[in-house]
């Protein structure tokens, strides 16, 4: 186990107390920034203001983009206005945007008053586009061609321009600002003949999505389609930015942890877990937890209910938790798949017949194995090997009678709750696991007691 | 709800219907091929060859990719050799590979066979790879640039070579097969001389992954450096492939599909919901479910033990769904969180302790104000609300510091499992959900019945 490894951390430690600048400025050049910027988090803070000096100017920009908020505000609180301004010169205007949106309202005042004009409106505009929205997560910085131009104008454009683009590869044809096609730079340098015009070349059948299209839904738009970027226009088919690939990778990759989050029965939340103190957790995980303890006194009062059936016939409660069990695994299977689909957009609220009938046919087939497989696990493990005598024949018949009416009960709710919450706009994921068990749970102990005193008294 | 809406799917099967096919050829090349594709589905499969051919060569290839694996070996039985070649001409390897991993083998062998030999000799390659390696879903396709040409030179080179290339965009300089660095098109069109060496600007930082790298690791490596494309190389650091964006977008989405899945106690599964049938739908939910009813008989066993004095204080027996139910939900916050963590890279196996500590902090939290929250609820609704003589407050307090245990011991469990999982090259998703219910199910009994019996009796 004991492994001895120079990590880059120490050996930066070490020839910062020996104040290498210059070493340690040769190592950094040959890092790539989310590298860079990963180290840097695990020093000491008060070390990385004169750490971040020493990059190079256009790195410096781009490690400081890879940087936790906490630790972005510490280097602004800590620039000159000048090294604001070389940060802010460098920086793409959706990742400025990222940045203010972390910040504090004073170190906002001091970026946006850095910040050059152009780059001050665009910040403004973004922010303005609602949370999650396509218009929140673009950047304005995108290369726009004329369809009258020839492919040997347009390269001149992109050279001249396309310095401070996010990408270069995807350009858009406008006129007055409507978006009349795109062509790619893979198009204009395989093209024979430079005199082409754009509008020959052109593809007319554009994809974009509008400034309110939701991120989640544009993420997914460029991961069928496999464009690099994707166009977004405003209500009146106006071009105002564009979405690229890697914004949109960060959209799946959060929206999938949400997800996950959420069925598990957690509130959301942005932080990574070792950033997360232990009152994060707690906060995250309290309310739901405080709901469904208090929403299973339903099971208590059922069960206080069938408190004499119970008395009379004691072996039926060592097998409440098997049901209840199979009936919120059940139940919680059927929810996490139709939630995934409709997070893939595989299916809408539309589909709910064919939803429920699937999961219904599916119910009965998974219904009868387990209520066989049930029946005999019973009477050879719960009679013969533990000598249970009250397990008789009729006792496991009621358990897994039981079993398979509960699996389709919990099935149907686990495959129709979801669909009905995207339906009336709440968040399908919050019908997973913990919410489809507790009803499930109380589904399933009064089938089991209906069904105890139709055979049993 | 009537909505009265004409789809593409619709006018196609009327323009079918009277034979107008240049209309259709006319609607159809507005589209694009993953659109195409899924109207292509929604229609009869009989229509599909003649629909197919009305398409240009080069779109019917993108369709074609885009399409479901039965639909495409229907396509491939009924093409001529010609036909065939056409398309496989038109396709990527890493597509033709993804497409002959799903065809039974003489229909491998019919698209083999017709291949031309430098991509029959790729295909093979690659197919030659594990499954999930960065190897099986690389492609051979990428421009190669050498260190001694001119931007001019390297210009021509893609220009002259592009048209097959997957990605032009990110060019790899070589010699003798060894990755020496990259340059971008960008960098390419954006330099002022076109005399500058490749040499000179290229960046040598390159970052890569081999043949046998995780496509999970991949992707992640993809979306923290915003590459397009990431080089694969072999053992002996020869470069062999790239591994594009898109594919990293496709392989996210499927993994993060996977661990839900596995944390719902379900086998994962390639097919989309709508094209499971239900008992495809069986087969991957009865393995856990037959496994966790079995798992049960401990639950059962515990509480078989403990009947008389359960007999003896009755009241007790109302609370052991809300007990279970508050454990299994602690656990599983932990797991799920611990698990997605680990699916982001972010913590590793020797970050236990640190996750255990943190886990026992965040479960004193929740556990201390679940108890207090149970306490006030339990004498609040049990005992006046619902008028339960039997429910004391001795009765309240063994119900409290049981749940405090009980969240306590399913924090740590739901925690650290995850990891260990990870450790001993399992899937740690596997011990999300249902598995820790089952294990935290029998503690919290045990935990219950042994402060009961240590204060009632």
């Amino acid at each position: 186990m004991a492994e001895h490894t120079v990590t880059v951390e120490s050996t930066l430690s070490v020839l910062l107390e020996g104040k290498r600048y210059s070493t340690i400025k040769d190592i950094l050049v040959t890092m790539n920034p989310a590298d860079i910027a990963a180290v840097f988090e695990e020093l000491e803070t008060d070390r990385l203001p004169l750490l971040f000096r020493l990059l190079p100017k256009e790195m410096a920009a781009e490690t400081f983009v890879e940087m936790e908020p906490d630790n972005q505000e510490m280097l602004i609180r800590g620039f000159s206005d000048s090294e604001l301004r070389e940060v802010l010169d460098e920086l793409y205007v959706d990742d400025a945007v990222d940045i203010v949106e972390e910040m504090p309202a004073n170190v906002v005042r001091r970026i946006l008053s850095q910040a050059d004009p152009q780059m001050r409106k665009e910040i403004n505009e973004i922010l303005r586009y609602p949370e999650n929205s396509a218009g929140s997560i673009m950047t304005t910085e995108y290369v726009s061609l004329r369809p009258e131009m020839t492919v040997e104008e347009a390269i001149t454009r992109i050279r001249r321009t396309g310095v401070d683009k996010e990408t270069i590869y995807t350009c858009y044809v406008t006129k007055e600002r409507n978006l009349l096609g795109y062509v790619t730079v893979k198009d204009l340098l395989l093209v024979a003949d430079d005199d082409t015009t754009i509008s020959e070349l052109m593809d007319e059948n554009v994809i974009s999505v509008t400034t309110s299209t939701d991120q989640e839904e544009v993420a997914q738009a460029l991961s069928k389609y496999n464009f690099l970027a994707l166009p977004v226009v405003d209500n009146e088919k106006r071009m105002v930015g564009i979405v690229t690939f890697d914004d949109a990778m960060d959209v799946m990759q959060e929206e999938a942890t949400e997800d996950i989050e959420i069925m598990g029965g957690m509130t959301p939340s942005e932080k990574t877990y070792l950033r997360s103190n232990s009152f994060d957790l707690f906060k995250q995980r309290i309310p739901w937890l405080l709901l469904l303890m208090v929403s299973a006194t339903f099971t208590g009062m059922i069960i206080n209910h069938f408190e004499s059936a119970l008395m009379a016939q004691a072996v039926l409660t060592s097998f409440i938790p098997m049901l209840m069990g199979t009936g919120g695994n059940s139940g919680s299977q059927s929810a996490v798949t139709v939630i995934r689909a409709l997070s893939l957009g595989e299916i809408e609220f539309s589909d709910i017949f064919k939803v429920i009938w699937k999961e219904i046919r599916a119910a009965v087939l998974c219904g009868v194995a387990l209520a066989v497989a049930c029946f005999g696990k019973v009477m050879l493990v719960d009679r013969f090997l533990l000598r249970n005598e009250a397990v008789s024949p009729i006792v496991a018949a009621v358990i897994c009678i039981a079993m398979a009416f509960t699996v389709l009960a919990a099935k149907i709710i686990g495959g129709s709750l979801p669909l009905i919450a995207k339906k009336l706009k709440l968040d399908p994921a919050v019908m997973a696991s913990p919410f489809i068990t507790t009803i499930v749970d109380s589904l399933s102990l009064l089938i089991y007691f209906a069904v105890a005193t139709a055979i049993l008294f």
